[in-house]
């Protein structure tokens, strides 16, 4: 709903502002004319977005109407007259069809703006008719779709913000808890929980980075190339482009309405999110099964089975890993559908919004489901210790210990230390037991160089405090990085 | 070979600055020791880039070695006599490699390093394993591989300002020539040919931005995350960071180790350059037909037929265009390799070397061949300007006139102009000829809203004047934008 | 509509033969019981698919159901009164969903089937709940789904002969139509129309082969695998199989429930499919210039410019090179989200519907617009004719000539003979004639072997006649193709 | 090296037959002449494949040349003369290029037979120019290209038989071993290992069956297509395919130089086939986790850790899961190179050969690592049976029972003896016992319907027994398959 409609003509310059917040699907748009004098104009659209703007693009459509009604009457291409029953009319057009609870468009996924334009016409007569002045299909499709972009990616940005958050916040939940390191799926060296979590909020923050690169990029105003060269009408491209919130308007008008460059970025990005969602997904799929043990869901992000009670099947996750490959197959028609395609427009470009709306709203899903996953497991702290034992991952520790040795000379090169622990994981594996339980006799039957002191350095526990460089998972170093991000997302 | 090897051992503090001229497959690295009275310290290495580094990973192994080495004696986890007997070894043994042509590496991708430390240690003896101390694999791996996109996005800027500078030079040689600009490639509007070409130079400058976004991400340094958790040993990951060019040591070694978000970016960049010079190669494949005639390609970028003289098969833009689909798919395998693999190393991620080599290989390529066919390619000014006429493409200039008619308020709505336009075409359809060609009478049988200065409006050379709209076609908006690149492309 | 429930309860063995006309959404199950005075039944059921049919896989759903109730009866695992029960529940149910214009499932797609299976409950109580006996959601949605997918290839098979009829249909209207013939987009060598329109019916014949041999091999039924392991309880799975139509049932119950080959085997015969199309689009989009001027589309299958009224663009065909597109990305998100799941069923999996559904509806609008596009478009013969002598079509054919020449002995090799023609069109392009006009002096100038029959091989009419090889362009061939086609296609 | 050339030129018919044994990269070409005194003539290749065949695509090339030079000489094209002394300088040639080792091609992938022709005219002057008669690059290329991928098909399918042969050997090795059966990798019902491992073998009965019949839908010969349109000379198209081993000429000859859906949907089945390898790498990969601890591969398949002795990583499993990402990206490739090229001939097509050999060489590789894993891992068996009570994996057999119960009437509906299991099964958790452990007293509790024989249905190998319906998990069933499948592989 178009809340007010308060404007002041009598000034002839005026610069405007667009500000969308796109969470609650209404617009603002604030009209400060520079006369002292002046009145500061609003309009406020708010809508009920999953009844209204059942068409993605029908926000865009309206913001962009009104900075064109705005700016041809500024140039005088049309009269006050005209600017002032315009908004009037779109104020109770808007209201009409919302009440109405239809949509904006009705067949033709391009047709919004069209027809809001014929219904004005209608409403107003032959002189809205000069609403289509210097307008064309091509730019005007194109100046929606990268407004559209434009709050995905800052929706998109959102979501990771509040992934990162939950997986903070699990770590939080669940200091000091020792995990193991995997490589080859195998178990490899003791790692903190905290440590292995924090490495997913690094992932995300350069997808976000990304992301914002990508808007940086796409920010600049087609409008005003028409249907490919420009016009020979007096309009004003930097004021539509700073009404809309652009940086500038594009330099070149073929390249403003024949380029897809800018989707196929935000689904690249995209398409490297999922990716690392899939990973996540696979992760936490492995630590729920009975095997590995480590998670239990709670029944709130969890199916289960009548015959089998006891069962979580971690179908979010499932669905997260299974859906990155939509967001993958969705880059790869976007790519396929612009490949060799001549300058300027072609009609093949129509197919260009299905695969980014479905990228988008797939991983706005996918990043949403994750937090909400993360907020509901809990870990199996009992479980985990017991298990971990397993695997001798205090091996490297003991092979750092011989190349810290420096009483009387002793450090050993770090391959002739690597041999060394591998002797001796050897033994404890013939015997069955853990470094930790092996005498220091065993040990010096092994290499004389070992002195009471290694056992400050066996057991996992031990293990993990060793570590010391930066970036590590000991316990202070993982403590730095928490502290940054606690700081970084407001985490108190 | 390495040609100077000058250090200053007294110094307890330094810090080091890698610079790489990647073209001449040389490495210059320097050491300033930041006590005022030191020397500064240089080593060069220039390869034959087609015989010593076979293998594409090979030079920045040398040069990772180097910082590693700096770095462990420098943290005393390595005596001076130990860095002393290195380098000079290590300059012996480059050497003797280069002269016998002989590539650092054998069989396995991931093994150059550790070759070369293994002949190293054949050469010095025991003190020299300590070469392998606080690395692993895995962070070796990285590192080296992060150096190597980092050159190769290096190569393909200065490429793509190089396709850049060919396009700029032939929109220079052809000033003036108009060619119809296309839509659903039928004739629209008439276009200046410098138009047409500036809108990829447009396109390639945002190409090159996502690469030195993605430059500026990659540049983080692994090196120091080892298998997976870091070390206990007293490595100072900032050092080795700073001396190979990175910004900064990654924060967390886990996601150190296991992810190839940058690979993935890299080759996202790549696809979408590739797609663009698809299109540059499918438009130039139409130009240099029978049928459109635009272009003649020059015997040194095309190719003929005995039997058929007068043909130039306009090859080298064809396989441009095919060239793109092979980094589209080096592209999609990354992704499908990196989806749903659990943390932290898995061997599958072997297997992402090649696509990224095959990808950085092809798109210099495409670059450079683009490039090359800009050079040799003549437009055929005349055959190009007698067909012009066909097409109309001045119908939207007349409808642009009869919007712009202010005299006694006559100005016509936008739809309204396009309707008499319109009909105006029509009648030359009927009569075979062009808009300039009717008479005044005949134009207001049509609407009587026409004057003596439609004149001015009506054959394309006018047409193409009268677009005036920033980034549009007009001579002087064109004009600016080419002032623009020749400035920024250093073209004088 | 359930249009008649007629059944004879007595018999204690029967068969049972669906036959389903997906066309006109009707589906017709007969059971013929063995006994020699049994009643042969006969249930009919017809959709008006648009309101019915929503979605997708409800009308697999429902067959499939009949074939388990009538089964599970015959196993004496529900009594004959809950066998007669039930089918006149489910007749009045479906007439109501029907009339109601309700679809059958809500949420959930895959759970159609278990909503019809409650409504049952609902409207026949405790003794339907019996119908889920011996099945699990896993087997159930699998076999709705091969079900489907056999039934899609079908259409696609029968659309794939449609375009076949048009573009022979269109041949035929254009006999002894001759075209250039392209290599690099440069004309090589002429060829009659009817032999390149041949070529696509040709690839489409390859098309509907590979969706035939999908549908063999997808045609197994997984009914009665369960979740994954089978069951214990006495059911017939060859009876469900032969009653739905399926060769037999799948052998392996884990092998049933996991895998989706046959999805991505129907993906891919869809995706080279669509390539074939992106093809054919591009041609007719190239004829369709006014640089080639090849072809004129109908308005119905163009979109035309209110301010150029003679432009046609060929929007149909550009839809379909584009459209091609989405075919791939649905194969490469299904081969994406199919990539390293481990047996047996994962969740991931409920995304392999919608690539299926989509890729099926695109290609088979790709189909029909294509045929659409095909019987209306004209071909520009005058044009065409007059622009043949561009490019000396005929020099092949010169070169014949003095291969072939066998008096004296003088026949010539091959590649003699491309420099005597290659020579012969020199002397033509400095002429700015063609090879015809050549004096029979000139072309003994350029070597003594020619004679005055060598006029019978030039010109491009001449030229064609000449190809005689099997499958080649010369017209006798040609009709002996299209005759062929015309049988396989009954056209008369 | 060509062993043999024994030939009889006096027949004026002869039909020529050709048996090209891929494996040992030796191939013969048959000539029995019609005549009933002719004597049999052999040509033997045999090639030391790594040195000699560099070039993957020469084998091809000799023996089309090898047909050609027949089919020239029977249509009086050629001399017998020039038949006579080509074969013989054909085999000196070949016999002297294998000695030095030479590859036949350098530079371009297209070039080899050319090369072989023009070293051919080297040799035997003037008269060997007619070599070149009737054929040009474009069929040519295309000819060695389809004898390559049958070739290619031949061989995978031989390697999946070999896989199959491994899988059923690894079954026959762990006869009655229990493992659990997953869905969402949550452990579901028991089913036999035999079971399971049959799952794969059917999946690559039909990855072979999907490449037969991509081998008889590609086996139609081009040759004698030309350039494009066929040609003048009085060849026999059916002489060359038939000497060739095709089944036909192609119908069309801008079909046969034109399209490559052959390598398409030879690709396409490579890519299924590389997904269904990619999920056993999985499901292999979790199993030699430490955590499933199902397998332990042996150390000539596995790679492990100087430091820690006791690892085994499955490298070999994680590389195929790895190496299907590249047959998939070889996929895409060629899907968009192909897309939206008009006929007939485009450079482009150039860029065809490298994926599709790269996609043959990993898919053979990955089916022959996965065989050797499959031979060299050992099931363990202990700790699985040990593992086996966790998961209540007999509760559906409870269920199952509870349906079937007769006696008295007293068989429940299907979900209401889910139920009744479902409270069975938390009763065992909240006791922390298996079903087995339950008193009859306790399961009469939750419902009286139990009798003392539910205990005969109740623990994994009980329950596994109880499996009954065709292609279940029960012994019988999977004692079926397994003999089926060794009849059928030849396992004794």
């Amino acid at each position: 709903m178009l809340h007010k409609v308060v404007y002041l003509p009598s000034s002839s310059s005026f610069s405007t502002a667009l500000c969308s917040n796109h969470n609650e699907s209404s617009v603002l748009i604030s009209l400060r004319f520079d006369n002292s004098n002046c009145l500061e104009t609003r309009f406020f659209f708010s809508f009920t977005a999953s009844k209204f703007f059942k068409d993605a693009i029908s926000k865009q459509a309206c913001v962009h109407l009104l900075a064109h009604i705005f700016c041809t009457f500024h140039q005088k291409l049309s009269s006050f007259e005209l600017f002032d029953s315009t908004l009037a009319e779109l104020a109770i057009l808007l209201r009409d069809l919302e009440s109405a609870g239809k949509p904006l468009m009705d067949k033709h996924r391009e047709g919004n703006l069209l027809n809001l334009v014929n219904s004005l016409i209608d409403m107003i007569g032959e002189p809205a008719k000069k609403l289509h002045t210097a307008r064309s299909r091509n730019d005007q499709v194109l100046t929606d779709f990268r407004l559209w972009c434009r709050d995905a990616i800052d929706s998109i940005v959102e979501r990771i913000k509040y992934l990162q958050f939950a997986l903070v916040s699990l770590a939080l939940k669940n200091e000091g808890l020792i995990v193991p390191g995997y490589t080859h799926l195998q178990r490899a060296q003791p790692v903190l929980l905290q440590h292995l979590l924090l490495a997913y909020v690094e992932q995300l923050e350069r997808d976000a980075g990304r992301l914002l690169d990508c808007r940086v990029r796409l920010n600049f105003c087609p409008l005003g190339a028409c249907a490919l060269a420009g016009t020979g009408l007096p309009i004003d491209r930097f004021m539509t482009s700073e009404a809309l919130g652009f940086t500038a308007p594009m330099n070149n008008s073929i390249d403003a309405v024949s380029d897809r460059d800018f989707v196929l970025e935000l689904l690249s990005a995209n398409s490297i999110t999922a990716i690392h969602l899939s990973r996540l997904g696979e992760e936490w799929v492995l630590w729920a099964s009975e095997e590995f043990g480590f998670i239990t869901p709670s029944d709130s992000v969890s199916t289960g089975s009548s015959i089998m009670p006891q069962k979580k099947n971690p179908d979010p996750m499932e669905l997260v890993r299974g859906k990155s490959a939509r967001v993958v197959g969705d880059l790869v028609t976007l790519l396929t559908l612009c490949k060799g395609l001549p300058l300027a427009y072609n009609r093949d470009l129509q197919e260009d919004k299905e695969p980014v709306f479905d990228s988008v709203k797939t991983i706005l899903g996918m990043l949403e489901v994750s937090a909400e996953f993360a907020q509901n497991i809990t870990f199996n702290q009992e479980r985990i210790k017991k298990a971990l034992p397993a695997g001798h991952l205090d091996a490297t520790t003991l092979a750092d210990y011989l190349v810290k040795l420096r009483k009387i000379g002793m450090g050993v090169p770090f391959r002739t230390s690597h041999d060394i622990a591998g002797r001796s994981v050897a033994l404890c594996v013939s015997k069955n037991c853990q470094l930790k339980d092996l005498s220091l006799d065993e040990l010096r039957s092994i290499d004389p160089v070992f002195d009471n002191d290694v056992y400050e350095f066996l057991g996992v526990e031990n293990a993990v405090e060793k570590f010391c460089s930066y970036g590590s998972t000991g316990s202070a170093c993982v403590a730095d990085q928490l502290n940054y991000w606690m700081t970084k997302l407001e985490i108190s």
